[in-house]
């Protein structure tokens, strides 16, 4: 059973679908429940939305993954984002229209263009936009197209979108497990939370630069409690089990608080920008030289 | 005129009326509404939300202090979060609660507790739900307590927040002009798009730890192309006119794009956390003895 942040017909139940074709599916209401779905047995597997290229991270699914038991990514999938707007069949005017807040400010100036004298309205997602349209409680839905076939809606028109390159990301997280296998095109990702002193992440993003570790992602989320504590989400290039990877990990690990959230395959199949200036078989090497330095071969 | 972030009853507002006490205020329907107020000269200066202990920054501001010409922030305050049940005077049952996301995020677990029946509906802002309460669509609105005021409701609890130490920090922003003068516990803003290459934000982070500068905040704002390109809002302790911060913002200037958001006093009065390594005095005796090195004195 894969959870996913539903309800039916929200892109992160189109994401889960593309990456378990034939998986047996469980909507939950919230970002919390789906990740609790996994925690608690009832799912092997939870699908939800992570970072979106205009609004930014998905702040409950950062908060979800670090403030209960330890969930790791294990897959990730990239979905264009391209609304439809859905109406009645036998719509006419549209006066209403609703979605979720992140949708409306990423249609923002279509509606401002083509649907200039709507009312928009906030939903709690989607889908339950278009499940209020469906009830007739609003005249139109900013959806995903998988929708429609949902809620018996309309496409008046799709394929919308301000920016032609907005994207979301989905992660698929299970419990702590075996890892996937590195594929030379991988994404690390860890939480950090570091003491409040001068320097503090300076040396943190040194000790990956050092080892030639590109950061693809570096999020600050509060820690709750003052203005001014942080957690840092860091995604970087590469795979826990390479050794400059680790390295640099168990690095972070002596200086930090570090909770480890995955490794697996990047969904746009990038391998590593440039060549790290110490890379793998240099790590090897050097372990094994210290190695015999320390036999007394001094090699 | 003060432009803010309105309708009338926000917390906004209230920050508004803590920042110019004997002000003209002109509440505006976005965030880029009151900072285009400033920018056309409708308001000498406006009033908006830029970071909360809980839910993190707000994006709507920092994309809209660095999407069109620039604006400096004056100064800022420090709000605690807490919020009041509004209810129309006659009110029996409550089984609609609204709010923006925000709010209803910020007192989930006391709704769960003491209104777990209630159906939560996302609204644009606390003053919006408290005018669809007094409109009678909903039973209940989640604001700040001058809202009852405003729109004659009654107080039906106040006071509430899961979190004791919840607070928001606001900013005052004008055109640029003559900056406020030194505290000995101000905060430097600035947004930095760097170059996406291994160790870049690294290079950024050390040119400020080096110089003995701490971050009180360091945000990434996708900047709305691809996934995986980042602009930096970077917060530091201590004004732009202080030798040692100067020379660390011109060191960034000579690595990146860096676009100048402010120095002011901090709400917080809280002065520079410890003594840095190289001190004001420092920078201007090691540039004067540089130049009367180059005069040919070699003191």
């Amino acid at each position: 059973m894969i959870a996913y942040f539903g309800p039916q017909g929200t892109f992160t139940e189109q994401a889960a679908r593309g990456l378990i074709p034939d998986g047996e599916f469980l909507p939950a209401e919230t970002i919390f429940a789906a990740l609790n779905a996994v925690r608690d047995g009832r799912a092997e597997a939870a699908c939800v939305p992570v970072e979106n290229s205009v609004e930014g991270p998905v702040n409950a699914t950062l908060d979800g993954l670090t403030e209960s038991t330890v969930l790791v990514a294990v897959a990730e999938t990239i979905l264009p984002v391209q609304f439809s707007v859905l109406v009645r069949q036998d719509a006419s005017d549209i006066r209403t229209v609703a979605s979720h807040p992140h949708a409306l400010a990423q249609v923002r100036q279509w509606l401002a263009t083509n649907l200039p004298e709507a009312e928009q309205v906030p939903t709690s997602s989607t889908a339950a936009a278009a499940q209020a349209v469906r009830r007739g409680e609003y005249d139109a839905a900013v959806t995903a197209s998988v929708a429609a076939q949902h809620y018996e809606l309309r496409e008046f028109v799709g394929g919308i979108a301000d920016l032609a390159d907005a994207s979301t990301r989905f992660l698929l997280v299970r419990r702590p497990g075996r890892l996937p296998e590195p594929t030379g095109a991988d994404r690390t990702s860890l939480m950090a939370v570091t003491v409040n002193r001068t320097g503090a992440l300076a040396e943190l993003l040194t000790e990956l630069s050092f080892r030639g570790i590109n950061l693809t992602r570096l999020d600050a989320r509060p820690a709750k409690t003052h203005i001014g504590q942080y957690r840092f989400f860091v995604d970087m290039e590469g795979h826990i089990a390479e050794p400059r990877i680790g390295d640099a990990v168990a690095a972070l690990r002596r200086r930090c608080s570090v909770r480890f959230l995955g490794s697996h395959p990047r969904a746009d199949h990038a391998p590593s920008s440039g060549e790290p200036p110490v890379g793998n078989e240099d790590f090897v090497a050097a372990t094994n030289w210290l190695e015999s330095v320390r036999r007394g071969e001094s090699v």
